[in-house]
């Protein structure tokens, strides 16, 4: 329920107005150097920036290892880290106290619950993915090992879409824009949605490289499925894709199918996973954020007792939820695609016989 | 690996050209009414329809109970099924022992384990989904008794797309059908890349209605989560789509939240779920399914020595994969939502006092 | 709930009196020589000895293998297999189809599902059984590929002793005797019970050798843990022992603990587990098996309306279930320990370098 | 790994000597008042008790609540709890730096991780338990609800047993002892171990009383063993029965058997579990606890580099694990019960009817 993964699991706990959020971390090789400055730099990536549609929260997210790294090693032992909520305001959702806002989890999670921790969403707040992030961190330390890595960009914002797909642009953008030519008509987008007290959706891509064959698990383990699950998890995800994703349903098959020869692929349909499992091609993976649910504009809704009521919500809110989930999205890709590496050992004999010895 | 759920556990084996595949449905209620027939006519409705896009093959399904089920009625045993293969022709896939046919799952497979099974993708092949169908049919019984139900059909074929979403029409469609108006240039489409020796993609609309709020379970159980994970581990499945899916990207927040008054929700933007959980409202799903990878015409491959070779497959292949697909997004569909049905369960203290009575 | 193991997972499926009783083993290495003559030789092992405390029963369990075997080689899909059952008479259990046997299963399963297969427990029989001596059978195979093996013999019935642990000598015995001087007395009692209409009890130790060290997963899947889960979950058994056992609650420190040289350890307490995780050293176990529930004296019931009743039960029953509980035992034991192996890899990050490189 | 339960899900992290110990439970009902006083309370249970053969630490163990309490009341958010190190000497620990301690997890965990957090045992320390006492006394919370509790006593300590089942009394025993007429033998046979730079084991019995019929998974969710591995799982603990255990094994059917009428069942060696499933009667468990490992003798024992040596063990350690190990045995029963109070929900079609109405 708060876990996900089958060999490197991640746990997550806390809440958005709580003492902190945290997670544990468990499977996680031991030996593997923990860099702690790295798991606090992504930390870093995913704090809010006032300029480029994120809240005007200071949100100096310390990361705390408690657990599970003895002499900057992992020793086998589960790696518990804490993140502690420094800037609080709870004040500001006082009048949510009982009334739902709409697009946001508070009226099905009132179904499913009875109760509610009404202060920002409590556990249901994108607050809760910098624990995400942090486990995230350490599966790309796992991956570096065999020398594979995650990068993720902005493709679009409120359909402004780039063409160019240059993940390494994206890392120093303001918006983590692919494309540098249109980044400023993205940045606008926000400025304008954020000028009419309203918010605005994204589409983020997301790319793995080095990733050997052979990792996903059939046939209910597929590495597209647990992908899609993973990234469909995120708050405000609408529609996930994996390689060419929507577009394969106007495609005939011998415009789709990747043909091989000696050196490898001749086209990139596929994403990187044929068959639920991964072909060493580049993983491509598409998110759609729909646009943050809170808005400060007037709204309709109803309360806990089922009154109507008009709302026009408070506080610090991204207007482009979908700028920082692309941090997000790298860390739950990354975390699959460690797991995978995890449970494709052995798959086959020989790995056995490598490891253990044979007789 | 090969099992689907947490409450309720689908459990397939079987292969393409073995003795069969089969299911075992663990976790199915004691004293739920298991109508046989009804499971029969859902591999029915699966079964290749040869003017639909189907293959040639004639696969007459018969779904044999082997256990869980006495007097005709489940009696809290695991159910396993078995059907049998009927119509084995491996001399097709002789030529296929040691090359790879493009965009499936030979290549990255035989990465992983080293060994095949050449004949028909053995394991891989969608022949498997059968045994979804028949897990899934239980599923369907189990939400009957709660006035819950999934429905079905194709909204596009190649690109031409259908406007209506009338599931009832669609059940009597030779290809799944959701717009009469356009039944017949889909057909047109599938007959033209068929002439053509090629394949062709389709996107699949599924709908449960009266699913209560509350099921899903946050934070790495989320019922759009498991969905996606559920459809995108359908073979061919290259997209999925939660209510306004990849139309949400360019939405704002204004235009794209659902606002509620005391009749219920005043847009359906959510798909039916807020949050991770089900929200009452209709649970909307899109799925896209590429062309199918089986195509007549030659193509560029290698073989499992690296050597390049050209393909032309043969065999019986559907056309477009997509309209059996209608079936089993359906039955996933089930499962993900009868097992979060049973996953919710002592979700709220309430639910522990009404079952074994409060001290 | 059917299903046992953590990457080496075993579901069963079947009751004693339908079709037949079976399993899926998900996991298999791919590559994995499948050799369907052992599989056969141990259920043949596990069949009724007349001679032997087994029932008059003639259970010619054929395995049937449906899946995951292609050309005699694991492929690394699932391996289901089926044993019909053939020598089903229900009739016997006309009479207990309301009535509640002393010390079966009867009364607390009605009170879980609210229905009932009455014919011979249904689902709750020993039956079952095999299907996890044919899963044992393909976890030996594995563990013979690393050198280690799992063995198993009576010490005891009903509290005849023998003090040898001779595990060759037990194989060819008929009640599986470890001290060949007792085999006779053990032999009487059992006979003793029979004449009397009545059962008795036994204990089994069963003892793995080759077990490399470094296996069971801290601090929830000990391997200690998972062997006691494993074998107190067998039917009948109602005490295991790991290593000292008992005996250690009334040991000091210094007499308990195993002290070491360079050739390994000076004694052997322990067990073979030392903090959950193998140490190398033999892995010995102990299980205690009741008397078997069924006997032919009449005795105190009640029936499902809660009416008090006096039954002796018919049929054909074991009178010491022990014996060929035996076989179960090593099973379970080969399955704990052959998922442990595949568990423990990618505990270090050698194990990751050694598969995939390192860059 | 670090995680245990299906439903009602522990997650325990840290180590003896680091920054603290702590859990997640996942699962807990939302609506359950959460008496902290009662968790702490359950702590203090756990400390050493230094005259009754606990060490000479001051262990003021503090949960300190991280997440999932609102208001003083479940959210159905997982809890998590944190209980910082305060008398950590790691220096005590120098010299293990590189020595295996006999019959400790230093050798094997060694052989798995290849690296060690030598300090105490790091995470093997029986410090961990203080996680599962947390967890464990929101389990008891839980229980409470439906009038189902847990209680242990300590019935034999080196071979002195008691006869008496007084669990009252053990409640203000300083040894937990069961029968008040051995306690002082008892409390002389620790005090001499203690004299002679040694340890000894313990017995412990727990009881469940107020356990609904019908709790328990089959037929590898059974709950006797899910109570078998629970208390195997625990520190020291080498041998576990159920009801009547070992002695089970000396008996015939007609002595075993627990004929009924209508007021109930007329003798109780089943201890509460029939088939795998609660049948209503007292749940009766009996743990054996090998001696404390530590102890201040010399002892030949090896070094990382397999060279022989000699160690006497410093440091403060308990002369007997198994008194506060009742405690942590009582916990761990806690915890598989209540798991499988709300793993059982959904059992038979008449609990979803309940729950969410019928159609």
């Amino acid at each position: 329920m708060n876990s996900f993964g089958s060999k490197l699991i991640l746990t997550t706990f806390g809440e958005s107005h709580g003492r902190g959020v945290g997670c544990v971390l468990d499977g996680v090789p031991a030996g593997l150097i923990i860099d702690e400055a790295f798991i606090q730099s992504e930390l870093d990536r995913r704090k809010p920036r006032a300029k480029a549609g994120g809240t005007a929260r200071e949100e100096s997210d310390r990361a705390e290892i408690l657990s599970g790294v003895f002499e900057g090693v992992a020793t086998g032992a589960p790696i518990a880290i804490f993140i502690a909520n420094m800037s609080v305001k709870s004040g500001d959702y006082d009048e949510l106290r009982e009334v739902f806002r709409p697009s946001h989890a508070d009226y099905s999670w009132f179904m499913k619950y009875g109760v509610r921790d009404h202060r920002g969403g409590g556990r249901s707040s994108a607050r809760e993915s910098a624990a995400r992030v942090a486990g995230g961190a350490i599966a790309k330390l796992l991956l570096q090992t065999i020398g594979a890595k995650v990068e993720s960009g902005v493709a679009a914002v409120g359909g402004v879409w780039g063409e160019a797909e240059d993940f390494e642009y994206a890392k120093n953008s303001l918006i983590f824009a692919l494309d540098k030519d249109k980044e400023q008509a993205q940045i606008a987008a926000i400025d304008a949605a954020k000028r009419d007290l309203d918010s605005i959706g994204a589409v983020v891509k997301i790319r793995a490289t080095g990733v050997p064959a052979g990792l996903g698990e059939p046939l209910y383990g597929k590495l597209d499925a647990k992908l899609a699950e993973a990234i469909m998890g995120i708050n405000a995800v609408k529609a996930v894709e994996i390689g060419s994703g929507v577009a394969a349903s106007a495609m005939r098959g011998g415009e789709h199918n990747d043909q091989m020869n000696a050196e490898g692929f001749l086209s990139a349909n596929a994403g990187g996973v044929l068959g639920g499992v991964s072909s060493g091609a580049d993983i491509k993976i598409t998110a759609h954020f729909k646009p943050t649910p809170s808005i400060f504009k007037p709204q309709k809704t109803i309360d806990i007792r089922g009154a109507e009521r008009v709302i026009a919500i408070k506080g610090r809110h991204d207007s482009c939820v979908g700028i920082r989930g692309a941090v997000v999205c790298e860390a739950m890709t990354a975390l699959v695609i460690a797991d995978m590496l995890l449970a494709n050992m052995g798959s086959k004999l020989a790995h056995i016989k490598t490891i253990y010895g044979s007789k």
